[in-house]
């Protein structure tokens, strides 16, 4: 998508020295445009752990590439080579527990290793299994947008080309995946075709993914939105001016229920409450197929209470830590909850639209018979 | 309740010049203890529109004494005394729209002036009606602590003495009241009488009432506590590690629909889904007669976008208001939001506890028959 006008993909390998790969540095968005280069896995480690990059399918490229510089500065010597290659597979696992997408990448990388006989021929195809994970994550994204579009043009035509309100929830947008992002792909594609839309932007504490990194990409984009607390959906949604929730996932199980950013289980009850459909957008990278039972299955990743209690802003042209809480207090930060199937309208994938459930997501992915069979 | 060890209440006639009412301004807290003394119905006014004092008690206390000062200030001349405290409640009246205890107060004093014949007994029955208000107000929350503490007994006999933990959002404290609090009273009995709990603090964007003022309450009288986003609280039901919910109100219909800070209706909703009992603790006052319909009749308080935008933090010694959204994008800013009575297990009031309905809380306020009469 674009950023002050020019086309920029969130992960890419530096044109002038294949060695780099770069990446937008979003801790400092939406007050400053960061670009980062990458030369060893540490860095990709740290870009993942330290939330340079998140979200479910940019986590997912990083580690593809952060396999990547690994087998750069990998031992020559084939078994040094592979071993040295498990290692780097570890500290990317570690690097974030929830999202399923990074092991998904590692372990397709693991998996091309095994195609080659030596580390040259590794490499080649570690670099190209990189790419193809970044460009399959791109289409993905497309994908998810043509089939989504179809949900927003329904609810624009019943109400005869008035703005169709979509709700969303953390960044489910393109800074979260290659391009396009999930949650946003239909947003950007009705944008497109001319369809009056108008996006609520949850700010999404305590990292405020929302109103700095969707509010700064619908606005580079021109999409006509408001940023609001995460308390005010139950609100808006009370009182009609919400048609439609739409966000992504971070792990979904093959039975439909749903991890995403914490918060979101609170948005899809008032959905529910208020009849309003509640979509999820999600790559099929994005399943777990060996869980059945999300709320006591996925694990959910603990982060430190010091993320609540203080918050990065801007101020006097940098960016300072101020505290927001009493610094005595404890607090703890679950960065997940899941959303149980029953909530969810539908699961909008690359393949279509199902529904949330085993039957559902299989009849779109029969090749995945999942857990329950 | 106690400030560092020493007793406090949030507002006071000054015991060494009786034209001067002292508050804390709850701006700074929990950085910075800081007392003002307000001399005339303009500092009233303001201590309320700019929330240096908030919460619906305090609110009501404020706007007495608000009257007390315009009294104070008001001319001689019994009819010109008369008009000056006319044009004096309307004033406090827009302070805010939500509270009721704010019209409630400048129209019981309103009243007592009608017990007057001149401006000096006038000036006396109002400083009796400003401090009646405060007294009666403590009383009430005092007396919600003995009936909510029944509620929080039974559930520790049920866990064998385990700790009870209760959510709460907001800051349905001491500090929104004249002591005691509202929400906060049971919690502030339980601890006092040896039972074991522990409190979740939902920050309550964007104003942190609960990072900033419960967390800080709490940590200074000792009871048990951690700060969370408000996104957690579903996450938190969901794993069973919740108890019971127990919020204030800024207005309570006469059909038990609830209005209180944007958010709680998620927190009902989530209780619901998880069986957990969700609590409503209020003083009369907090009850309006003449609405039925919470939804659609208690009119909801819109602030600026900028509070949503911008933070206010301590850093470097001193309150500094950081930017932590992307300031191009629109905000809105809704305060309040509606929970229907269907998601209250019960109403505490300072005459014990009812069901959220037109009989259950006619059936301890029998005098006043509700515009369902």
């Amino acid at each position: 998508m674009k950023v002050a006008g020019e086309y920029y993909q969130t992960i890419w390998l530096d044109p002038q020295d294949e060695t780099v790969v770069n990446i937008i540095d979003q801790r400092f968005l939406p007050f400053k445009f960061s670009i980062e280069s990458m030369r060893t896995v540490y860095d990709a480690v740290r870009a993942i752990s330290d939330m340079k990059v998140r979200g479910a399918g940019l986590i997912g490229a990083t580690a593809g590439f952060g396999m990547y510089l690994a087998a750069l500065n990998a031992p020559d010597d084939w078994k040094r080579f592979k071993k040295s290659m498990e290692e780097a597979a570890d500290l990317l696992k570690n690097a974030r527990p929830t999202a399923v997408n990074l092991s998904w990448a590692v372990d397709r990388q693991l998996n091309a290793i095994l195609q080659a006989s030596n580390p040259y021929e590794a490499r080649l195809v570690i670099q190209k299994t990189a790419l193809d994970i970044a460009a399959e994550d791109k289409e993905a994204c497309r994908l998810i947008g043509v089939h989504g579009l179809k949900l927003i043009e329904e609810i624009s035509l019943r109400k005869d080309g008035a703005p169709v309100n979509i709700l969303t929830h953390c960044n489910a947008g393109w800074l979260a995946f290659v391009d396009y992002g999930t949650a946003t792909a239909p947003i950007y594609l009705a944008h497109k075709k001319g369809i009056r839309i108008h996006v609520w932007v949850d700010e999404t504490r305590p990292w405020n993914q929302g109103s700095r990194l969707t509010a700064w990409e619908l606005a580079q984009e021109r999409v006509p939105h408001t940023i609001i607390t995460d308390n005010a959906g139950g609100y808006l949604m009370q009182r009609g001016m919400v048609d439609m929730v739409i966000v992504g996932s971070d792990r979904t199980t093959c039975t439909g229920d749903v991890a995403n950013k914490v918060g979101t289980y609170l948005k899809a009850l008032a959905a529910y409450d208020n009849g309003v459909p509640f979509y999820v957008a999600l790559p099929s990278s994005t399943f777990d197929w060996n869980l059945k039972d999300g709320i006591n299955e996925i694990p959910i990743e603990e982060r430190s209470g010091n993320e609540v209690k203080k918050i990065t802003g801007w101020f006097d042209n940098r960016l300072v830590e101020v505290a927001v809480a009493y610094p005595e207090s404890p607090a703890v930060n679950y960065v997940f909850d899941v959303t149980p199937a029953r909530l969810v309208t539908a699961l909008i994938t690359e393949r279509g639209i199902c529904s949330p459930s085993f039957d559902g997501i299989r009849s779109l992915f029969p090749e995945y018979s999942g857990v329950l069979q």
